[in-house]
């Protein structure tokens, strides 16, 4: 039983099979038959970046499991500057059972979850982005049951690429990138993603070639052009990332019934068109509903004493 | 069923008597005989412009109700610039059972609401209050149990005038705004009002005589002369209003025993002095406890099944 | 029975000790043997300065208690800006069970305590901790069961240094303040100290004299050099204080087995080495827990409708 959710390179393909089955289960009885985990437990979110999905998925997430949560502004916390991420640490595990947080650098919730007796749960990092890649795993597990899914990932190579990729690998799924020449994900992460396909029979192919890519594609994914934190970039990537717009003209190159997801907020017009996210496709709501399923299971996981 | 609860133009006479019946039951056995409507369930808050007694009267009512609460900044959504506001409520709606919202503009709520499944209930837009109407409605059926009232509104016509001038044309009660010559309010709304007396029984005379409007009043309101997101005219509204305060003075020109009430917060010693604030006719700080009770009532008609 | 919970002050020495048995018995039986006093009910944080261990310590206690927490930012709020801290008072008690309040003056939380029927808890003002205090009193009761403890504060003799001193005062204690000249505690609260210990058998010194200070000490306890509010006074203060930081030569001047405590954040290297507060002897993160236990125990204390 590992104590955090930091990265999901820690977890088994078995692992990961059974959260996103145990995620199944919760999303099927919601309302009804809750595992109510926490109950009188809490949760502190402590969020340097601002978050709609998230906090509301979280938080939804932690009350629906019987707990309560503690909303900490970061700026109150000062990690690293009113205190020592360590110190937060020893302090929080005191008093709360369970630390979400999204951190500017992945360095700083990795010495957070090594300081911390309570688990730490990665709700967005600048390298991983793991509960969107379980949602998208839940979702894909929904719309293409028991299929080896060709998935496609069109745009930057940034932390939800990162961690799309790591559950492909680890579900065995084909995944190809198709970023402009520059924008590919980290090379080291695509080598172990590369090693992990060795064993569970995945694929992994980075190109900038986007109609090569999306040529037999079960499902084309994309983020915004410019993450938090890089919006200095907007106008440059702005000049590079047109020709990767998810729209008509792409999904026409991708196999009939080829599905999109997005993992929100989109721009509208930019990163990909109004009638492609608005249609019958897109799974990007369905995949923002799943993250609460995909957290209370996460959760459940953390906090069942034996194998789930 | 109604979905929404938004500007109280909506409902009709007997659906806002039967919330108001229900708020009274609510107060009488508030701690000891709750409906927990929200049992399990999350009501989201996502407040444009700050609040106290908004903030903890639907704090508390969904946490009475059973229910949890997620606040979100408004910054932190970015309604209409991170993310437009139908993309927020198609989030909202897979995670949420409840939207409470205040925002600038009341098209933002209404498009909010229209691209919602879940309730979405006005905490208060540039041009509506109906919440504080309802803890108006309520305070007076408690003051002045199965009467005609008659009630005087002094100062701007601004959303709560709006709100009360509804809610007292709904109920049958004659109104009358006594406001400086250019602060009437809304046409448009004043004309609706109008129309909803003529069916009740009610009468709605807009006046800038403020002594020949106190001299039948059962009720005298008012509020600040500057809103929220008013600043600007502060200084020139300083010179208009002055003479509508609501002073001792005004209260000798109204027949004996008339009440006061006020939405808060007051600046006391402008629209209002201290001596009649807090008057035994000070009827303010009991209407700001009905808030609690009335949002009780109204979230607890839309999440009945059948009719209340 | 007190409504509020102010200064420490107005408890006498067996209302004090109460408190720290209910507050062990609560530790002992965290999560299994909770005390509901606050189901159904609401408590409302408004915090001034910013919190790391009050606001998950008090929130926690609340929701462990069964309540549910609204917190209010202070800018929200604007005690004496947007309404005077007294119609602030009449709003909450109106609409909440629980005031917990962190104030820049101390005399707005006795302004808000006294016009509020609902009973309101200190958690800092510019002149007490009290609940730290607590913690504090709690810490040492588990270190030196029965023991009169030789307590020495070493540094600014601040808000906390108040608390400890009234908390050693009313236990009996000996405390020694050892203070650079120019920083000794108010020597009003001193004075009233005195007065208490001529009745409980404790003993308080002021001295400028750090060794002496430790010579006899069963703890040594310190704080940051300039507290939140004085930044405009760090380097001044920089100049200053570096003598009496808590390190291993002051350590070496102490009884073996002398304890440190300090009530965080810490600035390491200022006025605590490393060495000192990660070391066997420190109680820093025991009493940082003991918030959480102490906090529960004045609510209870406050909600209990007999003697506890």
């Amino acid at each position: 039983m590992k104590k955090d959710f930091l990265t999901l390179l820690e977890y088994t393909p078995d692992e990961i099979r059974a959260m996103l089955r145990l995620a199944a289960e919760l999303k099927a009885g919601r309302g009804r038959t809750e595992r109510r985990v926490l109950e009188g437990k809490t949760g502190v979110m402590i969020f340097e970046k601002p978050s709609l999905r998230t906090r509301i998925s979280f938080e939804a997430a932690i009350h629906e499991l019987g707990g309560h949560v503690v909303n900490l502004a970061a700026e109150s916390v000062g990690m690293g500057t009113r205190e020592s991420v360590e110190d937060v640490a020893r302090n929080l595990e005191r008093i709360v059972h369970l630390v979400v947080a999204r951190t500017f650098a992945h360095d700083t919730i990795t010495r957070l979850a090594a300081s911390c007796k309570a688990p730490v749960i990665n709700a967005l990092t600048d390298l991983y982005h793991p509960c969107q890649a379980m949602a998208f795993g839940l979702t894909m597990q929904e719309a293409r049951p028991g299929k080896k899914v060709n998935a496609v990932f069109v745009g930057d190579g940034n932390n939800v690429c990162a961690s799309i990729m790591i559950i492909c690998a680890k579900l065995g799924y084909n995944f190809t990138v198709a970023s402009p020449a520059g924008y590919e994900p980290h090379a080291e992460t695509a080598k172990i993603c590369a090693g992990i396909c060795a064993e569970t029979g995945g694929r992994l192919d980075i190109t900038n070639d986007l109609f090569e890519a999306v040529k037999n594609a079960d499902v084309i994914y994309t983020d915004v052009w410019a993450s938090m934190g890089q919006e200095a970039e907007t106008q440059k990537r702005k000049a590079v990332f047109p020709p990767y717009q998810v729209n008509a003209g792409l999904i026409a190159r991708a196999p009939k019934g080829v599905l999109v997801s997005h993992c929100l907020p989109a721009r509208r017009g930019e990163e990909i068109t109004c009638d492609v996210l608005d249609s019958p496709a897109s799974l990007a709501y369905e995949e923002a509903e799943n993250r609460l399923h995909a957290q209370k299971a996460i959760i459940t996981h953390l906090f069942s004493r034996e194998a789930i």
